[in-house]
């Protein structure tokens, strides 16, 4: 490993099962010398607490810790991971338990440098469960959150089909109705379950800080921030730093399940070019600095539809696309290949027969190009353009779909798309964060929910607000906005949505901009228009988007061409310089470093400035392949 | 409500919760001011009693009211509606109770115009329970309906696959099975539980009678009439009239999911330009007269995958298409848009902001133009055709597919959607109703099962009778008929199908027809014929089609231009007159007046012949728009 | 049925009920009865046990019998068939009563040819039961096989993810966890599961030889080999002989599913051309020599999504087919349609009002040219080609699915179907059969799974050994192989599989094989070659294909033209003689005979040598027709 290049080494976090072997019974010999080996070696090690994997004889011991399928009302019992119940209290004695011995034996180990907690934390849907301890901890939750029965019942509109109750323990979780739940309930059980997350996570981080050393940090590993059904900023507030787990081909492989073969197979051995850059943006925005990779994929993986290996160059790629982003750290998972049980097909940088795997040379390449980039301690500059994110909104437009062709996501990564394509940086700040002045751009594709903390940051900005449909459409507890949608917006932009249609994403409608025509479609918003400009209208002429002062709201999804052509426009008014790329090159900035990827299977040109100082590659980048200039 | 024109309103029905606090704590004094205020005003009251919704106290200390899902078996628990389980006899004495109570107190307001059972009955697929007491109901159906086992047995052929029972308390429920259960054994379940429906209506309706005077009427709101897997003929013969609930934009979109965009598109902001005067035209063969819309889509709804808002026109245009085919009151659903709850996307007259709606301007129109009509006492003339359906033969092509492309709903669409495009007006007559007689053309597209009534009914009447495949198939019992298909029909047309097959869509055969070819597909039945004339053939030169005296048989599904030109032909021989119409253009006689609809974004020509008086309207149709004329 | 030519009746194999009214109440007087009546007109009759379908009262008595669905852990009740637990010593004890009392009754009767055990075991996915015998058994079956459980943690590398069990009494079923479990604990449980089938087949085969008289033997009708999740060959070691179902339009309409109507239209009545041959030559193989069918579809059957009626002369074709593949009799199912209960659209031979139906004459004509083909004691010789299968190697890729493009018995099926395009007659063989000594082409689809007796079987063969991709891939307990693939396999062929990659099946990659291009998709190693010859080579110019010695090593899945060109060139080198075929002709041998069969709706020239002597047919075959020459 450190001939490789390697600093960091990450173990123990599925060991629970090695590490006590029965209630009480510890056997930490053989991770003692792990670390020992390691340390000698002159690599840290990163221990991962091992939460994610009750062993059986805890399973037996404690039954009620499983969680139950929402889906079917099943246990989901022992035999594979994750198997507990975020609101078990007996699970979270028992998780404290064990991360509190592992910290308090290598709290103070000198080769253990911080801790990752967990292990990919809700993923294979288990933020939710139907268990009694959910269901118990879901009445208690609402019994803090309301105060009185009769406020619930007005809080969620319960006069609705005699929806009323007498009392806390009347209410149930919102599942195996006859058709669908009062989406309030909804709501307050997606906010209970996130909540439940946390705090199961706070106790732990609790547990490591109590005996950690202060130089050992904690982080976490997440998986893409948008799957989680967990307010992620909630959840990493206390970390140190952030990790995200990298796996671009096995998520784009899923994003693209529908996508013609044309669409997909120039990109199913690079992932989708702009996917990991969202989510390691992302993982940027909740870390607030840099975050680390802590799992990249080296190879093919085993758990998606199809697993391709990745194009010739990707692995380097990746990582530097990573520092790109801001990271400080990029591990990779894993080191060997295991020859058995659940991952066997999972490649490694080592193959099961312990001889260096194809990415081997590439993560070489990579870690001695790392030292080409200089000073690391400079995590980015802000970016020009801020793009507001907010896991309640998110929840909101799960839970009322409305139109089949409308996901939070992927409005969200909609405009995303759209900067990149223009090589424009973009952070993802996190609605109510008050760190939106000074973005000369601020992008709110879709925020159903506006609280105070969100309307003051909004408030408190000072560069153009670019609003998407839906903003500003509920209440806090999943009504309809006071007045109509956008609600308290409307002090910042004079617009009334009196109506909203849905369409087939085939049978759209159109709107025009500047003269040319786009398409509308999927969810359209009929706007009155108090004293704003009209800059765009529908086919029947009625207004599709208008601007007032600096806030502009756009009243409908659309087309690629047209959120580009939007955004061209509104960088030129707020002076940030654009750089139209193919939808295979890629540009990012870090401190003075300006990186350009290639996604393409032939050469591309650099987009550099006459007399750029080249650090790594030159103006002719090789397929799949990285300049970076000063 | 009174200067937008409207003459009733309906309130009440889903609030239980607000009547009835606990068991026995009546609150009537805020339901007494509503009925004041609004009959103060001018207005009529429509109470709907409010069953649909038994709020939670009630399933707290009943919870074996409650049904179970006959997919997974899980209980339906409270949160939305519909909850409860008709066979329940617990349910039914506290259903009883709730509505007697109302009954007592509002039957002889003056302001109360009638009454609505319950709200949209059977919707949900709630008709189908596993619930302990519809497993204990079934038994007893068994007994009452069979007698002995051995009778049973014998009905339902339970040697096959021994399958004999013992005993009635052996019997179970037709579900979580190896494979699939006795198709008689199925159908029995399906007549049971339609039973256990109408027995539970019926008792509502006797409470509301008990005590409400007798200028009060009573009806029910029901769903399209082919989803329930109700008898709806049964289900409402106690009604004083039939409500029916006309959501043409949802309901098109659930009908034509499959359609591709070209296709679809036109029609999404109208809807199929059938399918809401299928709903209207079955419905009034219900009512046996005038019927109501009880709720009218004013705009766009919030429970279709996809929720366009209308045409502008189009409420107007529903509005009096309901009484071009023979309503007595047009009602929208809802009146004010709710800010709250599982609806709160659902459109209304008035906007949640209380600002008129899209729509209030059409309803204004629309009331006006009513006046234009004149006495709309005379529902409509008898049609010139008649389609026989039946709700145990649409159970049984349900129950038994044989081939993927048959289905009941579509085969009788298909008839309806030939008729309709050549302008004829057509009437839907229950099977065993005995009033087939003076109809020029009558057509049984599907009818598997030919009970006595049926039979009898098919008599005495004295048009040409035209059978699509599958007539007279099947015995009451499930059984094939005597002397195969299509057993006692022999008597009106001597045929024999001795074989049947089923195809892909995509891989039909043909038939010749007066010299073209048409298609034959995704059923085709090889007939031996008597004495008869063979009117059509298979590719083969089998026979097709026959006719013998007054009747023809079909032995197989065709395209829709077959049937088409066999129905120009058959109204040709009948003097049925027709009027070929373009798909966006429909007519519709009431009285002496005939309205013409165009479905179309661009103007349309009126039929109407030389001379003819233009009540509303003229002889160029704007986009969207009606022209009645004399 | 004498007349028609029958020679043998099979009876009884639901009737349980109808021979046991209550437990040891039986009636015999109605078999005996029948049984004389067909004795008496020349018949040979066939028993069927009935264990297929338990009562009610014996489900009613012991309904610990009954099994339990893996997908919902609801219980799988009476009112179909094959409602038992394969795990279940209860309906072990009551299943071997029947069958033995039935065999005490007819062991001795001279009219009584042989027996057929239950029915199509398997059929409806009744291999896997979660129920609770199931659990106690697989945990015995756990600790039989693994002696201790840290032999079974290690052999499933339960050290992952802290799987680690202490006792066997804490393994579950893999079922209901909230990932995927250990493909070892799932391997272990599909290896249970079917030699729970496996011992129930066996006591029941012992309970009647105990009372059978030396001349009648026993048999058991198996449904398509592939689809049960059993392992065949040991099914059906100690029967007699091996009896087959064959249903050829209904499990092509399944097969062909998504096939464009182009591709289906052709064969919607004859069946895929290769369907019917691929399970007659698997049923054959496992025979080891002639083999029956025990149900012939002799027209539409009421179970595929859709059922056409098979072309004119395809019952006759299907009958001769299996006698060119070594049948030693066709039956069919049914003598008469039933009129009533779940297969009342099944077609049989004579119409529910007792007349002939459609297949009468085909099936009269068939009987009538069985005597033309002569001596039918010779089975077959040996064909040219073996095709190695394995039930495990099976379950092994249907665990570990890892490319959605990969399946078991489509990678089997590709390679039967080029052979038998190029006229050539194949066996399959299982693995470990020590026969494969002979064959000049033996070919290995896919092993991942190479044991001991496997491994020696290869060694012993002398022909050329042609191993598809994945072979030898896994240990006996799902671990990858020592050494990396193909493992063991590499004293046969020196490479070495460093990594696999899965795509879309419309996004593959290429070979290039003798100057041509060919499609390499789905699954495609990256292989190191020690001293062999590279014949293939991917886009890249990697190796794909390697040869050395008699040993081929093919490292990707491809298009059907390649498969073929490899095999011609493959069965030039082994002097194994090719015809090349249109789609819609298949050749086949038996003895000297040599049988031509034309799928196609056009007549079609036997590929006769000069002189052939035809037994049945001409060198100008007519459509859907047969020619049989020596």
């Amino acid at each position: 490993m450190r001939d490789l290049g390697l600093r960091y080494v990450r173990i123990g976090e599925f060991a629970w099962g090695r590490i006590e072997k029965a209630e009480g019974l510890f056997d930490w010999a053989w991770m003692d010398r792990a670390i020992d080996v390691l340390g000698a070696a002159g690599l840290k090690v990163v221990l991962g607490t091992p939460t994610a994997t009750p062993p059986k004889w805890l399973c037996e011991k404690y039954p009620d810790i499983l969680p139950v399928d929402i889906q079917t009302g099943q246990v989901r019992g022992f035999g594979s991971r994750r198997h507990y119940d975020f609101s078990s209290e007996t699970y979270l004695v028992q998780a404290e338990r064990i991360t509190a011995a592992m910290a308090q034996r290598y709290g103070s180990h000198p080769h253990v440098a911080g801790w990752q907690t967990d292990n990919e934390l809700c993923c294979h849907d288990t933020t939710m469960s139907v268990s009694p301890a959910a269901l118990e901890k879901f009445r208690a939750y609402c019994a803090q959150r309301y105060g009185t029965i009769a406020a619930l019942n007005a809080a969620w509109g319960n006069v609705f089909w005699s929806m009323e109750y007498d009392h806390f323990d009347q209410i149930d979780l919102p599942f195996f109705t006859v058709c669908e739940t009062n989406p309030a309930h909804r709501l307050a059980y997606r906010r209970f379950a996130s909540e439940q997350v946390v705090r199961f996570h706070d106790v732990m981080i609790s547990a490591i800080r109590r005996h950690a050393a202060p130089h050992q940090w904690v982080t976490h590993n997440i998986i893409p921030p948008a799957t989680t059904g967990v307010d992620n900023a909630a959840l990493t507030r206390d970390l140190d730093f952030v990790s995200y787990d990298n796996y671009p081909l096995g998520f784009s492989d899923q994003l693209m399940a529908k996508a013609s073969a044309d669409e997909w197979k120039p990109f199913m051995r690079t992932g989708h070019p702009d996917l990991a850059a969202l989510n390691f943006d992302s993982v940027r925005g909740l870390s607030k600095g840099a975050w680390w990779v802590m799992e990249q994929q080296p190879g093919p993986v085993n758990w998606a539809p199809h697993n391709p290996r990745p194009a010739p160059g990707m692995v380097r790629h990746w990582t530097l696309q990573a520092f790109a982003h801001g990271a400080a750290c990029v591990a990779y998972f894993r080191w060997r290949q295991v020859p058995f049980a659940q991952e066997q097909m999972h490649a490694g940088l080592r193959r099961p027969d312990d001889m260096p795997a194809a990415a081997w040379a590439e993560v070489e390449q990579a870690a001695s190009e790392m030292q080409l980039l200089g000073d690391l301690s400079v995590v980015a500059a802000k970016s020009p353009v801020a793009i507001v994110i907010d896991p309640v909104s998110g929840w909101v437009d799960d839970i009322e779909r409305q139109g089949a062709g409308y996901r939070y996501d992927a409005v969200v990564f909609q405009y995303y798309r759209a900067l990149r394509g223009l090589g424009v940086d973009v952070d993802f700040v996190s609605a109510g964060d008050a760190q939106l002045a000074g973005y000369p751009l601020v992008i709110v594709p879709t925020m159903a929910v506006v609280d105070d903390a969100a309307f003051d940051a909004l408030q408190a900005s000072d560069g153009i607000l670019l609003f998407g449909p839906r903003a500003g459409a509920k209440t806090d507890e999943f009504s309809m906005s006071e007045g109509l949608p956008p609600g308290r917006l409307r002090e910042l932009v004079p617009v009334k949505v009196t109506s909203v249609e849905t369409l087939r994403a085939d049978c759209g409608g159109s709107i025009a901009y500047k003269g040319a025509e786009y398409e509308s479609g999927r969810w359209r918003e009929t706007i009155e228009v108090g004293g704003a400009d009209i800059i765009a209208t529908y086919e029947d002429g009625a207004p599709a988007a208008v601007q007032a002062g600096r806030s502009i709201y756009l009243a409908t999804l659309t087309d690629d061409a047209f959120l580009t052509n939007l955004l061209v426009d509104l960088c030129a008014e707020t002076d940030v310089q654009i750089t139209p790329l193919p939808p295979t090159l890629r540009l990012r900035r870090r401190g003075e470093l300006t990186f350009a990827f290639n996604l393409d299977s032939v050469s591309a040109r650099a987009p550099a400035p006459a007399g750029a100082e080249f650090v790594i590659g030159g103006s002719d980048i090789e397929p799949y392949g990285i300049a970076v200039w000063r």
